[in-house]
């Protein structure tokens, strides 16, 4: 039995900051207020008012009538918390270990330049990197817009038809490619041909994932092919589809028309993977007859921030847009027939296709793509051109100087990589280079490369030079710029023509373009986002500070270990922690997303089980999930090579545990694992998750616990100790990375000791996994690693005890809430206690029932509130489900509780016909502000009903800048890069005719 | 002759980035661009447009026949450009120059920790530092309650009535409390007594001031002291005002209760100066007696930046509110009856009251200030006083450890300050410490100080105790926290009782209070801010990145200067720089005001009459100003114990020459000065400016020009050059440092070679200003020195030509602009070849008269439309003066023209009788959205008209939150402190209930 006391909070004192005083004086001086009271929102007072009102006394007495005794486990071994500043100071000294040293190593990561303006005003600016993925499109056009332009940008730069709003790193994007040629495949060809010159962590990321997909990655040589006629006949017969570089990091500028023409003729699906920088000089993946493009945007302002985060791209030609994974925006119309943005053809995701999705990437870098966009918007064409030059032009010039001073080259004409061969010397040379501080790449005993970037100078030249001791040229011969280009991949066509990209071309007209945006939408910035898929809770400024200090930024993923001692240091300490917390015996944060942490689970369950199969025993390959489980555990599971067999949940929305031993007995011999939430994603801690645990170990299954709802377990129990094998977790979840508008998100896959040989690793980089491990889930080998500072720093801040106790606020603000709500909504399900975990449920079905008053009804007039909606009709179609965080103090959840019961009323007077159902507030939410200050107001209530149903919003009002979206229609007509200007001033009759031109 | 292509910066390349390419290299890789181009609005084509709208054909000859040719010079020795990423480097080499040691100086610098949430969301955020100075109050009522709150935590924590909104530091604050004593002395006393515990700074700042008043400053030792009976009574008879400490730099903390009582009884005004975080545990001033409070919010979290800049505080007993100098925020009501806040008492300003004025202080602290107060509200009363009791506690232990080894004390109790005796050995315990990583202060040979702040912890007192060779204690016997206080001034009474105080005690409740005060108000960051009177540029990113950077915010403005060389080596370059700008030998940029800086300069002609007197002269005194002077000027004149003499203007504005020939003759045997802006108030470059130098000049008088509009100089003339002696300049107008809401402010003061022996100079360093100096005429020796980093980044990345064409496309913004509006509004004065300067006049004189309609009612209305309004009604009454800045682009400014064009059609239909001139469009505005949703809609005009007269409205939408402002009620109903929530519900007629509450 745990002890009681160590649950209760209150009964802590809130430890000193350190460094710990001596003994005799610690009583003397009373301590500094810890962070933990800054992250929790309602302090004691309010927490007293809120378990009176549970009919509780404490919040020890809470968790313990709200989690299962048998799974709790309040043992938590973290190092005492630090204050605000002191984890400042450390994370200073942490930084200080990294040295940033000038890298020309590229390999698809190139040193950039963020303008100030857009590392204040968006990066370090609450009001984006708070925001939510925009599924409420109402109160996201500012950074739909801002994903528009990515989209538009992309598709422009690559001349193919449409375009994601990015993905997670280009590695992901390739092997996304590689799916969506799969699934285009009828014929049964399994074979994908990666050319040799492409990026390793490229070609070894798609291994990792054709590997469980039955797929064979080829590599071959390409280099100087006019066609696919020197590869092996067979080989070809059952390729589906090649991969090809443009250029590939032997920096050669090929022209690969030919191959595609030839893998085309096969209906072998051809990939570009395109710099978009250098796309601005050279002839576009798509008039060169590429189907699909991928790559990254890093190099448009991002940091190297030690691999990541940075934003992938992929856009396919015409007639594939239907297989683009992740998400895409999309222009429809809003209820006044306006021009509106939204994400569009969400049919696509997988909590609708589950198994049969063809990927399980449900999310997107927001953020960096943002980020990246506003780059282009800033430079515009002809400055991202300019930028290009110059790079190209220090290449040449590099190039030249050595080739001058008697060094051999490789292929050439080359955009901003040089590759020279120095027979034996190639290390003597690197070490020389960074003598003169810099980092050149080491390709073998005898190659050297060099990539220029916007950041290389004259000085970096001239350190190139020196270290291969070649004296510097006082004269240059050769040609520069577009000149030193092949000819016939000289790019002629346009781009980036819409107006945004040429008028915020001053500091002062960005800035003001950047805060419009921003003020189209809601973030946590400005209130509370009542999610209950996603946990949405404080972003801290302490955390973020770091994330764009040049000491952690500038630090490239393939320069020398000792420089990013800070990084390796920080990243074994937070692989710790999230052990401790979660009881497992070790942790990889290589995986950027959730559902790439997921699939690394499976893949090192899969791996797992190969390993221990008796000679000749069938493959374990069925995952057991349950019907109430996100789809994307289903879609990862078919990417793991695994057959999904659904479990039954019972009334009460629990795993239906007589089904669960059914079927694990049904598929003893080849169940490789159960797949399950938990807390169950009905928000209910359930009392039989050891027992269903049990039951799979005993059918030879393993265990793999969704981090999802981590939030309600932090320090209350432990997945690793109550009987799970594995779990993903999510950082911009339960450990405070900020949402960034949907994504980055960092996904880190903890295992128990069977497992560790199974997690991910890299080829680049032996440190960062396992030799047995199961290949590289990211292209970084510790994935996001320029965002870890965000959760090490909440853990070093909250310690053990402030862990516990937000974790027992998060389960106190959900159970307040379900407690207020209950009366004017029916709660669905609840555990012991008739308590529920971190979040609830609120059924609406009855509701509709009654007055016609639909979900979104309800969500969308909660925009006139001044709120985001709650998660629609997930897990439960026809509910909301609600998760406020410990985060929100009293007064917001209680502003929110106001809302929804009056909103209840007004549903109520449209069942009491005072309102016709058509003609109400609730279905005409949102009201914009153009809308209640019309001349007109043929409405059967009144305007101020509309704006302010109730008083406190007159103190402070969100205007949603567009009526309601009609999804249908953008569905319909899908437009997907930024419509013409004046199509916002036209009426909805005008806007087909910009349809049809997308 | 100027050689014309120099001044076309069309035909100057743009430089390349450094370092400097090799000859033969640099035209092979093309350049990056500048930030003059992101500075600079209108781009190529924008500026082709506008001359093309003047009939000119280049930038030069716009400047060439707009600049008289007799001052022409655009010669200009700066180094060339660097661009922001090489800055940035450089600004973080300089950083690395400084060396931030712990500091236990104090003197009234302790360091503090600003919350993250306040830094990231007021601090480096555009919206709160890029707003102008709250006189539009219907677009600033979210800096205006911020500014509410200072004023509210001054009074609580002081006991006295009211606070102003901020003054310059602590050291101006005694000077102006010396000021308000002495307007209110009738007895002809001119002593004004110091106690002898007194900061340095503060003695001498005031004792500069007080010589040019008349005032003998006598610095007297009460220590010990019950009542003033020690003193001469002929010195007791000449006093009119008293300073003390509470406490002082000796950290003795003494009852001034005997001696303000004993001060009162002869009717000394009793200033005290108090440490605004011992108030939360000490007896407040007001209940001790005392007329005025003074001090400093530095350690309410703002870091020690060299010295600044940080908000002084003063504050007054009732009855003496009206003599407050600087801002003071009342509570009125708007034209709903609805609570808002304004400036309040505003005739208090120069402008008005001209050399009669009690001040010159036309400025506040605004950024500083509501940065303080935010700490405040983050913390709370309890909050504060655990901090207070922390550092209470630790200086107790610090002491008691010293005492135990042996050491002795200086006078006890104390507060934070602990004075050690170490005969003949302090110096060496100073260095001791410093080994330690700590600063101590040396007060002489054989007396040691520390300071105990909000960042001291364990180790730093053990440092401590090593320095003095003191074992640390291993237990602590010692009282500490209040119980180590005097029992008779232990505080008992209530502060920041307020909600305010109470209710953003979560980072995510500071962050959204943060917000929505930030979202009440317009900024630079969403539109232009026309005005005439300030220049309100882009604040650049990159010029504001390094002022939040701990390398520059930690370094103590005492500690020694090698902990300091970036500082020291960054002002060396400013000053240099300005010199050049202007034409004159030297500068300095102590005056942290442009008040301050003309002051300074003011003194020095005063200083130099004197040394340069023939013997039995009478005194050089007379200071000419013309009649279009702003009001400071006379104000200055004044303080620096000149008699003004008001010169005319012309019929086009400019100085009557004959009658300045005539009033420099009148009093040539006593003339001191001519005081004159250029180009003039009235934006205008007169043609006479070199013959009034000479006239001037020939009558023995020096010539001062005032450095408000130098942003229509720069690069093109130099006031040395052409005649001057000395300006100040406003680094916060011309040079970029953001206006922050009104303040900070830096003025420093440039001067002709025989004015160098006179600039200000500082008690406490030498290395500050020359020994014949006029003394310090701020706090700290040179001034709001954490600031100067943005000035020095934008010299540094304009270059000469990046300023010189920035000057030229301010004078062609605003003569598009006043050839925009020319035929739709007069537009008053020009020079030479019909072009006015850098601003032009709009005469509504004409349009009133016909129309009714006021140039009040058309700055409230350009609220509807998005714009703060230009300078009303100065200096040419029933005028508007617009200054648009090279920064606005010419999509902005036609926006802002297009604005103004059709407020001129609304007026014109008041003017016709289709509106009622009491019912229209302009008398009603701003309208609020609760106005124009209202649900009667009982006016002349459709609410469309109300909300969105222009149809871009639509797209981006400000909403005023108050509706006009009722600035006489608020006058007659001084309420200075926040209202109760209550009374923001109530309507108009129960308002006048809490005003007597104030």
């Amino acid at each position: 039995m745990p002890d009681d006391s160590r649950l209760d909070p209150s009964t802590v004192p809130t430890p000193a900051a350190p460094p710990a005083p001596a003994a005799g004086f610690a009583a003397s001086v009373p301590a500094a207020a810890g962070f933990a009271q800054r992250h929790i929102g309602p302090d004691e007072d309010d927490q007293r008012v809120m378990l009176a009102a549970l009919g509780l006394d404490s919040l020890a007495a809470l968790t313990t009538a709200a989690v299962p005794a048998v799974i709790q486990d309040a043992g938590l071994d973290l190092p005492a918390p630090l204050d605000e500043s002191a984890v400042l100071a450390e994370l200073r000294a942490r930084g200080r270990a990294n040295r940033p040293v000038t890298s020309m190593i590229g390999l698809g990561f190139h040193a950039a330049v963020m303008p100030g303006v857009i590392q204040r005003n968006v990066l370090e600016s609450p009001a984006w990197y708070t925001a939510y993925t925009p599924y409420q499109p109402e109160i996201s056009q500012g950074r739909l817009e801002a994903l528009l332009n990515f989209q538009t940008m992309i598709t422009d730069l690559t001349g193919l038809a449409v375009a994601g709003a990015s993905l997670l790193d280009e590695p992901t994007a390739a092997a996304e490619a590689m799916q969506i040629a799969l699934r285009g495949e009828r014929g049964g060809r399994r074979t994908f041909l990666v050319d040799a010159d492409t990026l390793p962590q490229t070609t070894a990321v798609v291994a990792t994932r054709a590997e469980a997909l039955g797929v064979a990655v080829r590599v071959v040589d390409l280099a100087g092919a006019a066609d696919l006629s020197g590869l092996d006949a067979d080989l070809l017969d059952s390729a589906f589809g090649l991969l090809v570089s443009y250029p590939g990091p032997s920096g050669a500028l090929r022209d690969p028309s030919g191959l595609i023409a030839a893998a085309r003729a096969r209906k072998i699906l051809v990939t570009v993977a395109a710099d978009p920088l250098a796309l601005t000089l050279l002839r576009s993946p798509g008039e060169l007859g590429a189907d699909i493009a991928v790559g990254s945007t890093q190099r448009f302002g991002l940091p190297l921030s030690f691999g990541g985060p940075h934003a992938g791209y992929l856009a396919v030609r015409a007639g594939l847009e239907r297989s683009l994974p992740g998400r895409l925006v999309g222009v429809s119309i809003d209820a006044d027939g306006s021009p509106a943005y939204r994400l569009t053809l969400q049919t696509r995701e997988q909590h609708i296709r589950r198994e049969k999705a063809t990927s399980n990437i449900c999310t997107a870098q927001v953020l960096p793509a943002v980020l990246a966009s506003m780059y282009a918007v800033y430079h515009g064409p002809d400055g991202l051109a300019a930028i290009a030059r110059r790079v190209h032009g220090h290449a040449v010039r590099l190039a030249a100087g050595l080739r001058a001073g008697g060094i051999a080259l490789g292929e050439e004409p080359i955009f901003d990589t040089v590759v020279a061969t120095v027979p034996g010397r190639a290390a003597q040379v690197v070490a020389r280079a960074l003598e003169q501080g810099v980092n050149l790449r080491l390709i073998d005993g005898d190659r050297v490369g060099a990539a220029c970037n916007e950041t290389t100078g004259e000085a970096d030249l001239r350190a190139v030079w020196t270290a291969f001791d070649v004296v510097p040229p006082d004269s240059d011969p050769a040609p520069t710029g577009v000149d030193a280009l092949p000819a016939e991949l000289v790019r002629t066509s346009a781009y980036l023509e819409h107006p945004v990209f040429h008028t915020h071309r001053s500091e002062t007209a960005m800035l003001r373009y950047l805060r419009r945006l921003a003020d189209l939408d809601l973030a946590l910035d400005r209130g509370m986002i009542p999610l209950g898929s996603c946990t949405m809770k404080l972003n801290a400024t302490t955390e973020m500070a770091a994330v764009t200090w040049p000491e952690f930024a500038d630090i490239h993923p393939f320069a020398p270990l000792d420089q990013a001692a800070g990084y390796l240091g920080m990243i074994r300490d937070l692989e710790e922690w999230l052990a401790a917390v979660t009881g497992y015996a070790g942790v990889s944060v290589q995986p950027n997303a959730g559902s790439q942490g997921e699939l690394a689970g499976l893949l090192a369950i899969r791996a797992y089980h190969r390993d221990n199969a008796a000679p000749g025993a069938p493959a374990r390959d069925v995952c057991l999930i349950p019907s109430s489980a996100h789809g994307t555990n289903a879609a990862s599971a078919a990417m793991a090579g695994m057959r999904v067999v659904v479990v039954a949940c019972d009334g009460d929305g629990n795993v239906d545990l007589d089904d669960l031993a059914r079927a694990a007995r049904a598929h003893a011999d080849v169940l490789a694992a159960l797949m399950v939430t938990y807390p169950s994603t009905h928000g209910v801690y359930e009392e039989g998750i050891g027992q269903a645990c049990a039951i799979v170990h005993e059918a030879g299954g393993l265990v793999y616990v969704d981090g999802a709802n981590l939030n309600a377990l932090v320090g209350l129990a432990k997945p690793g100790q109550f009987g799970a094998d594995v779990s993903h977790l999510n950082l911009h979840k339960t450990f405070c990375i900020p949402h960034g508008g949907g994504g980055p998100g960092v996904g880190p896959v903890a295992v128990g000791e069977k497992l560790l040989p199974y997690l991910p690793n890299h080829p680049l980089r032996p440190e960062a996994g396992p030799a047995t491990g199961v290949g590289p889930i990211s292209g970084a080998p510790w994935g996001s690693a320029g965002i870890l500072m965000i959760p090490w720093a909440y853990i070093r801040m909250m310690g053990a005890d402030g862990l516990r106790r937000a974790t027992s606020v998060a389960v106190l603000n959900a159970n307040y809430i379900a407690a207020r709500l209950r009366p004017h909504y029916p709660v669905l399900y609840a555990g012991s206690g008739g308590l529920v975990a971190h979040e609830c449920i609120l059924d609406l079905r009855g509701l509709t029932r009654s007055t016609g008053v639909t979900v979104d009804d309800v969500a969308k007039r909660l925009i006139d509130y001044g709120f985001h909606a709650p998660t629609m009709s997930f897990p439960v179609p026809g509910t909301l489900m609600v998760e406020p965080t410990e985060s929100e103090d009293l007064a917001e959840i209680n502003r929110f509780c106001d809302a929804m019961i009056a909103i209840r009323a007004e549903a109520d007077k449209v069942g009491d016909g005072v309102w016709p159902r058509t003609d109400n507030p609730l279905r005409n939410a949102p009201h914009t502000a153009q809308m209640v200050t019309a001349d007109e107001w043929p409405h059967p209530y009144p305007r101020s009903i509309a704006a302010y149903p109730v008083a406190a919003l007159r103190a402070a009002k969100y205007w949603p800048p567009v009526r309601r979206i009609d999804g249908a229609y953008g569905d319909r007509n899908l437009v997907c890069t930024c419509p013409p200007v004046e199509s916002f001033a036209e009426p909805a009759a005008e806007v087909t005719e910009l349809v049809s031109a997308g």
